[in-house]
């Protein structure tokens, strides 16, 4: 098997990237293939790796800058380090796909090269989240602002085969996002989406609030791709203003800052929660290819956690669950786009 | 000048009610009607008001109970504290109502009993929040699950008199809560209230995302009820949860509760912007009236807060601008529903 790292994707790239690229050709051992700029990479990689690990530099000249619109820009720069790797991953030299790089210009590349599922009307973007007991398999985090209900179904299936497959999660319960957890609560859409889930012969367990997605309610969480979104980077910036203040607080005074390195373990765990390399990558599901998109400001250990979860979902065949899945529930269940 | 508190609305009602009505009337220097069951109401008043400061009880035979649906229960039972409370300042008896009781039953009651504004579409819930800098102005936080884009105009010129007379903002700023800052981003509903909201003689500020409303880049964000009431939701939940994990795993040693005690003050800012107190309850906007919902764990000081808000919106005398500016600005710029 070999996995494909965008060698340009994360905030500070190519550092990370190939030292990432390094660490898990040893600890995974499979074939990490590095894609991007080769003059950029080549020096760096043949530095970092003494022991002639399998790495190898597949060159992309084009580069995506995080300033530029994902559509307009993937089209500008056809030969930029996505579209390159993700053809690796069409034409089987490769297994699967991680990067670090822009969500908008991933799920544009991938849609363009790898195509969507035979059945699936819409990919979504799969985001394990972390809860009060473990973690949670949340879609749509952004793929698609707009949903009908059907979509939800499907999100359902799909979101149901990645907590089986990736978290490892017998039986999954899935939940729709809500303002209550009634039945007959939600928005127009959620209120038609739940009769639809509740018969699609899934674990249903209805709606769930916010506070019940953290407390662990549900494996899979449903949402349409804007208010996904939204509870994702709320979620994160809620997180982020509550550690900064703290952070700054606790800087104002000698006792408090030794007070700190009392309190300090306490905090391990919480950042273990919110540590992107333990939360773990978003994947693409619904297209032909294991396509994962990590945060922007992922390092080395991060993206050696989404090269892992790569490695899973492959080995897992969870790509032919999900095609047989596809095919015998839901092109049954809901009609085609 | 008469402000109304509901005498059953907490959780755990009517003992924060009726201290918070005795400390009100002296702070406030206003008289207090606390309206519930008289037989409840009467003895603990009279132990907690050995002054005799000007609070009165109004009876209201039926209570609504938490579990209650809101529609079905305020329709069977028209004489709750709530529909007596709204129906002293129906009447012009009282100038504004409080209560931390259902949401749901506050807003039913409300359009039932003291109707929308006239030329208003659709009355919203504006919830102050925290930011990194102050506060802000977040609606619609609630009362409509399924909006359309000239609603947005509404909740702007609502949000935005609500800025001024209530937060003392000069010239708010007004967001709409999107998944991307750039003006296109969003699902269709933003899409299309951006361009309105752009001419509504606004100080626009365009999209904000979660991570700028809680920088405090506007002062007045607006958004569907649904995805406004997940935002509020999202934030609470996560910051419970971050609270909760620090709380746990400090209290496991005796070394991190020491550490603790000398980082405690580091942590009252931050208890400061999570207290309900301190933030301040939701206003019903549309109306005519002044209705503030508190939270439902709201303690006697929290209830307190909530009476200077509506005194404060009172002598403002907001719902005249409101009137005013909906006449002048909305009933010209957006079709009748």
């Amino acid at each position: 098997m070999a996995i494909v790292l965008d060698g340009m994707g994360s905030d500070t790239y190519p550092a990370p990237e190939v030292e990432a690229a390094v660490l898990a050709a040893e600890e995974l051992g499979e074939e990490i293939i590095l894609v991007g700029q080769q003059e950029l990479l080549e020096p760096r990689l043949k530095a970092a790796n003494p022991r002639g690990l399998p790495v190898r530099i597949v060159h992309a000249p084009d580069v995506l800058e995080m300033g530029d619109k994902a559509v307009e820009s993937t089209r500008k720069k056809p030969n930029n380090s996505m579209a390159v790797g993700m053809e690796l991953v069409r034409t089987g030299e490769a297994q699967a796909f991680v990067t670090a790089g822009s969500t908008g210009a991933a799920m544009f590349n991938a849609i363009k090269i790898l195509r969507r599922m035979q059945g699936v009307l819409r990919p979504a973007l799969v985001t394990p989240i972390p809860t009060r007991t473990g973690r949670c398999a949340f879609l749509d985090t952004g793929a698609n602002a707009d949903c009908r209900p059907e979509f939800f179904t499907e999100f359902g299936i799909m979101g149901s085969l990645y907590a089986k497959h990736v978290l490892q999660v017998e039986n999954p319960r899935i939940g729709i996002l809500s303002n209550g957890e009634e039945a007959g609560k939600g928005n127009q859409l959620v209120k038609e989406a739940y009769p639809l889930l509740a018969n699609a012969g899934l674990n249903f367990v209805g709606n769930v609030e916010p506070k019940e997605v953290y407390n662990g309610h549900a494996d899979v969480v449903v949402a349409d791709g804007f208010t996904g979104n939204i509870f994702i980077k709320t979620s994160e910036s809620v997180a982020k203003l509550i550690t900064d203040v703290l952070r700054e607080e606790i800087s104002t005074s000698f006792a408090r800052k030794l007070g700190y390195l009392l309190v300090k373990p306490a905090f391990r765990r919480l950042k273990k929660m919110m540590d992107p390399s333990e939360v773990g990558a978003a994947l693409l599901v619904g297209i032909n290819g294991y396509v994962f998109i990590g945060h922007g400001r992922s390092d080395a250990r991060a993206l050696v956690s989404a090269l892992r979860l790569a490695q899973q979902a492959t080995k897992a065949n969870m790509l032919d669950a999900l095609r047989a899945a596809i095919q015998s529930q839901l092109a049954a269940a809901t009609p085609e786009s």
